[in-house]
């Protein structure tokens, strides 16, 4: 079992800020990301859907023969993990629990604001993660649909980049809020900027650095740690990995290598015949 | 023949400002419209995956016995207007020759830009149309990827729209060109904001209004329009229909009834057995 690879999934280049922590969390592990890249984003899709597709990403996975499941998507995460923790008999980890608990953890004044993907901030499961820990903190949370985007073009720190924040943020700050989730695995690329608006009282959660943490505790209980060797990631895409080759490498901070594209729809039958 | 209806389809809701040329022009005219909400956007897929989708849609909409199929996508267009046309015994208009077309008759210094996603951008697909009318004419091309989201946030004519805008559009300004293709259907709703940037002496070419012109004119040489009564169009998606037609709503102009989901993945067999 401790021999057996890390397997992590998320609708595009977002979850590699989740890998990137667990390189630097547990350097021994084998890990697999699966970007399902063919049907990015999540965050816009109605919850059967977004399940649907976590479906058939974790079967990929365990087919794989992983020993444990990383759900490194908020979307994902929020409609989930229960339904795959039930399905398949591996642990499944999701990257909600770990920064709501962090963000119950460090908040003072127990106003806590949340940034999410439309599908995230809908599902109301980070509201309820945090005050499942603490029914006395008050949940604030907004949708911003832009930053993804901002991100994936490279404009994290560029002033179209403030302006957006500024105005999704207002409503939070007007709140008093001391602690933000960052809620969505590309809004770390956007802690500068966010920083500049909240200033140095708001502290940011980010839910990557918390999951990487908590992936090593469990297997740690269930002495499934490996050490001996140091692995590069194996990556497998849906759609042709050159875009996601040229994004994700500032997501990591390095190359990828050994991108692999695979299906994960069903097998199709070739109708070739004209209908009409 | 002529009493079947146009099947139109988009990766989204995008398409519909095709749609709704169609309905100013063709009243009389039954519409069906498949968005593949599950799996948009198309614009920063691979051509690969995109043909693939484009097929499926295709098929689906020949499936309920359309008369013609109006690509209302311009990724679609670039890379599957042959295909479809080689593969379902039926016309296929895309919206990328209209376009061109128009772009071709109006420049005056034969200096003409074209603003699309990642997708339309890199397939070269309207700087090959427009030369193929006049090989004289130099084009211009920027991807634009944050217009779409922009145009989905509502945020069109905001600030965040303009400094955006103006950012993309400053190669193609330094390069005077006198006429600008929106090369993607979502473009339309930023048009003023175009304008503010461009200025009145350059001219905004709008595919969707000249596709339907198109469509019009084919429909007429093979007397297959029709008249009698004014229809509803009818909607279908990929994803749950509440996104669509709250986003889709402002692109028409109006509320989207009839709205049916569908799935154009192939039937997929339950396997609900634990891997390992």
């Amino acid at each position: 079992m401790p021999e057996r690879a890390i397997g992590i999934f998320d609708s595009g280049v977002g979850g590699l800020t989740v890998l990137k922590e667990l390189l630097k969390v547990l350097p021994g592990e084998q890990l697999y990301y699966l970007g399902d890249t063919a049907r990015v984003p999540y965050g816009t899709k109605s919850p059967g859907t977004v399940l649907r597709y976590a479906q058939e990403a974790a079967e990929f996975l365990v087919q794989q023969r992983v020993k444990m499941l990383v759900v490194a998507c908020n979307t994902a995460s929020a409609v989930a993990v229960d339904a795959l923790e039930q399905r398949f008999s591996l642990p499944v980890v999701g990257v909600i629990e770990p920064g709501a608990r962090k963000a119950a953890a460090v908040t003072k004044n127990r106003r806590v604001g949340v940034v999410g993907t439309e599908g995230t901030i809908r599902s109301g499961a980070y509201s309820r993660a945090i005050r499942a820990v603490d029914p006395n903190i008050e949940v604030f949370a907004a949708p911003c649909p832009l930053f993804v985007p901002l991100a994936e073009e490279g404009w994290a720190d560029h002033e179209v980049a403030y302006l957006t924040a500024r105005e999704y943020l207002a409503p939070l700050i007007e709140r008093d809020i001391d602690t933000l989730v960052l809620g969505c695995t590309h809004y770390p690329l956007l802690k500068k900027t966010l920083h500049q608006i909240l200033g140095p009282q708001v502290q940011l959660i980010d839910s990557a650095a918390e999951t990487a943490h908590l992936v090593a505790g469990l297997l740690g209980e269930r002495n499934a740690l490996r050490s001996s060797e140091v692995f590069s990631p194996r990556y497998f895409v849906t759609d042709e990995s050159t875009r996601f080759k040229r994004v994700g490498g500032a997501f990591v901070g390095a190359e990828l290598h050994d991108v692999t594209q695979v299906d994960l729809e069903p097998e199709r039958e070739t109708k070739d015949s004209a209908l009409c």
